[in-house]
Parts: structure tokens; C-alpha cells; sequence
């Protein structure tokens, strides 16, 4: 249902050597599309800011907020009304008094691009299934519960900078038997997944099929976008999943495990490669 | 010092009503703006396709990583080359080899804009500072450690969603007092600051420079920076900073708090403003 900031969803739990199925809460992630509108000597302009990936709820909030903090808008005089842009929840119009002016030269430059997404989730899923050149690749493995628990302990060994800092991402990848092939952190976790993955593709070892991926923090859409872009079919985060990123792992086939722990785990899909 | 994954920084430890200078690492956060050059019909073109605040270290395969990942180039065999950009270290250029094509119609569409930055850490902490209108506004609170002790479990009470999925973070505002005003949940730790900003600049309660704002995880540069806009001089966090979040903090006069528990922080900035 659009508009939730939890939503249900049945996992299956791995403690103690049993496996066991239950109605979990995941929190929502969906993109909203925040437009500006504003008034120019020839008209009314209507301006696509910035897509992002939130959670729903407090909307106009966010749409006001990123364009103050972005500086596109000084106050909250500056808007005449914020609305709901389309049927689906999934945009947002600022609209700006007749008088007022925004500053957007200042905004284009400071933008920086990430990774993303269409306009509304599953658009954007079929989207990225497309572009994936691993898409029909499949993963056959059946790997012992044993071996995620490991997992996280190869982490911490693996993990220097967090050691030092504790304020750092890290993807990790390993073969389905558990040994660790490489690791790779960063302040921003898409970019420790993107150093993953450009090594690999730089030693010639896409597609990653046959790897287990761990990620140490949550698991949202952009990384499951960016996973499926090497053809990974099981990923484990030590983290919560988001809506979003279940939805993803169902679409591309992927094994997704969360709240990763030394004797236990969350699956949220792809159960069948995963024997205790 | 450019190119380190970690900084020394001489920080103030509050615990057990005990305040001690010590020297603490923080994960280097810097920006790194990646451009493709290719070929074609007439010429040589060279495009900035992202700037991504980042962590040093391994940028060649994050630049090769990111643009894969975003299905502007297929393979390794697509390079010619991946070097240096600017002196600084801040800018990395992936050649493509001279018969191949990018896909940038399809990555232009995928992409979404977040908040930022400039090309250089330095330079863009001077931008903001000209735009924020509050930039001049002072803060001149003594805070008793106290006060602080308390607010990490008056966010648990307040944090729905968390509650519900463990995979959310929150922003919240308090007074100098300790007195809870509001709290926001999103998927997004920039969302959840936009959405508070953007509430208190609805209903009219900007600047924030007499409030305590909270956020559940690590503070950024992204962070610090939209804080910033509105006028905010005091920002508890409950993970670790970066190190461009605590020169952010030194530029804006900004007291910086990390690792905030029930008994103990960290102070990053701005220790005048605490008492014990």
C-alpha cells in the first residue's frame, strides 16, 4: 500500500539451527519526485529538482526542506502551496509566489549525481533488469547457514579503517564456501560497493554469480541496484533490508539475508539457497 | 594530509563527569569528481559525470565500479585508461577506448540528484557558508553533559519506525534544555534532517541556533552542511563523524558530539558550550 512507512512482509528466520516463517515489519522506501514551480516573464515554469529515495510520510516537509537546505528557497514565504504532483504519492510541487525567484545556478552547480532509480519503484526495477547484462544468470547453490555466521567475524577482521574510526561502510565479497575474496570501505556505502565491483570488473572477475556479498549496514535499493548490475544472487547485510530492496531481490532472483549475527539471520527471499 | 582513509584529530572525551583531551581517528571524507573522456565523431569529449563524496583510497576501481554500475560502460575491455584528474588528488578520468561508446542517455535518465558539495572539500565549505543566511547568528549556550546523556533514549521513545523494523534513521530536534520539539524517520539520514528543516521552516520557528539536533547515525559533510542552512550551532550524533563533518563544524561554530551514549560522547568541536 502507498503512503505506509512500515510494510509487512513474511521472512523466514534462521536461529539455533531452526528455520522458522513469520510476518516481519520492513521500513518503506519509495522515490519522490520533488518539482518546483515558479513564475518567469513568459510564463510558469515547471522544474524537476532531484528524485530521492525516501521513506512516506511528512512529504511537503521533505520537498520544502531539501529546497531550503539546498538553498533554492530562502523561507517559508517564498512558497504559495505544496501539493501532490501525481496520482501516485510519488511526487511532490513546490509552488512558489508569483514575486519570488529561486535560486537555482547556485543549486545546478552544487548537485552532485548518486546512483538511482526512475520515477516510481517498479518502473525503475524494470528498468535496471533491462540494462543488466547478467540478468538471466543463474546461481544454483545451496550453502549452510554455518557459513553466514562466519561471516561477519572475517568482517571485523577485514575492517581497518572502521577498527580505527568506527564511522565507515564496508562491502565485503567471498565465494559460496565462505572464504573472503576482498574488501573494500568507505564513508558512503554505495561507493564501497562501487570499489567492490570496479575491482572486480578491473581482475576480469564479473560476473559475481558465485559470490556472497555483505554489506555492513542496512540494505536499500541503490545497493541492490548496483549488485544486480554484476549478476550477485545472494547478498547478506548485517543491517535491516528496506521495502524497497526486498522488492529488488525478488525481481533479480537474489538471496537476501539481514540483521546478519553469529548464530543467526533473517532471510527476506530466496530461502531455497540456504540449508541448515 | 591528501590520499589517508583515516585522520588524527585531538578531540574532548566527556564520561564518567571526567572531560580529557585525547587524539582520535576519523574516516576522511572527501569529494571525488569522476569525468569519462571518449571519442567521438568530432573529437575528444570529456564529461563530469559525478562528484561522490568518498572515502581515498582505491578510486580508480570506484570510477570504473561506479560507472559500471550505472551501465554507462559493460566491461574492463572498455577502458583505455583510468588516471588522475587534477592535482588535488579530487578528481579521477576514466578513458574509454576509442571505438567505444558510452551509454549516458540511460545513466542521464537513472540518475537523481542528492545534496552537495563542490569539487574540492575546501572550496564547497566556503560556498555554503555564503548561503546560509544565518551564517553570522551565535550561539552562546552552556549545556550540561547531562542534558545530553538523556536524549539518546528520549529518541528511542520517540522512534516509531525504528521500533518497528530497526532500519530507519531519525533526525531530532530538541531545546538547550533538553526539552524534545520533533522527531523524522526516513530511509535516508538527508531526509530525515530535510524533513525536520523543512517542518521548522513551515511553521516558522527558523533559525535553529537555540535547538539540540540529534541524528541516530554517523554526521557527514552532507549533514553538517544542510544543519548548517538553518542556522543549527549544536549537533549531537549517536555514531562517528567524518572528518569533513568536523571541518564543516570548525568552519560554521558548529559544537559536534559523536558517540553519544547514556553515561559518555565524544566532543569533535566547540567544547566551550558543554559543562559538566
Amino acid at each position: 500500500m502507498k503512503g505506509n512507512q512500515v510494510e509487512n512482509i513474511q521472512i523466514h528466520k534462521i536461529s539455533a539451527g531452526a528455520i522458522n516463517e513469520t510476518e516481519d515489519k520492513v521500513a518503506v522506501e519509495e522515490p519522490l519526485q520533488i518539482q518546483l514551480v515558479y513564475s518567469t516573464a513568459t510564463g510558469q515554469m515547471l522544474k524537476d529538482i532531484a528524485v530521492t529515495m525516501r521513506t512516506p510520510g511528512n512529504d511537503e516537509e521533505l520537498a520544502a526542506g531539501f529546497l531550503f537546505t539546498e538553498g533554492i528557497i530562502k523561507a517559508a514565504s517564498d512558497v504559495h502551496e505544496i501539493k501532490q504532483a501525481h496520482a501516485d504519492e510519488n511526487g511532490i510541487q513546490v509552488i512558489l509566489k508569483e514575486n519570488i525567484k529561486p535560486v537555482l545556478g547556485n543549486a545546478a552547480r552544487n548537485f552532485y549525481t548518486t546512483s538511482s532509480c526512475g520515477i516510481c519503484g517498479k518502473a525503475s526495477i524494470d528498468a535496471i533488469q533491462t540494462v543488466s547484462q547478467y540478468a538471466a544468470l543463474k546461481n544454483n547453490d545451496v550453502i549452510s547457514a554455518e557459513i553466514f555466521y562466519t561471516l561477519q567475524n572475517e568482517l571485523k577482521k577485514q575492517q581497518k579503517v572502521f577498527e580505527d574510526t568506527g564511522g565507515i561502510h564496508a562491502s565485503a565479497l567471498f565465494d559460496v564456501e565462505g572464504e573472503f575474496i576482498m574488501l573494500r570501505e568507505d564513508v558512503g556505502r554505495h561507493n564501497a560497493l562501487d570499489k567492490i565491483i570496479g575491482a572486480a570488473m578491473l581482475n576480469n572477475q564479473l560476473p559475481l554469480n558465485n559470490c556472497i556479498l555483505l554489506l555492513s549496514g542496512r540494505a536499500s535499493f541503490e545497493l541492490l541496484q548496483k549488485a544486480a548490475m554484476a549478476g550477485i544472487r545472494i547478498i547478506a547485510s548485517v543491517g535491516a533490508p528496506s521495502s524497497l530492496a526486498v522488492e529488488m531481490a525478488v525481481e533479480n532472483d537474489v538471496t537476501l539475508i539481514g540483521f546478519l549475527k553469529a548464530d543467526r539471520f533473517n532471510i527476506y527471499n530466496g530461502k531455497e539457497r540456504i540449508t541448515i
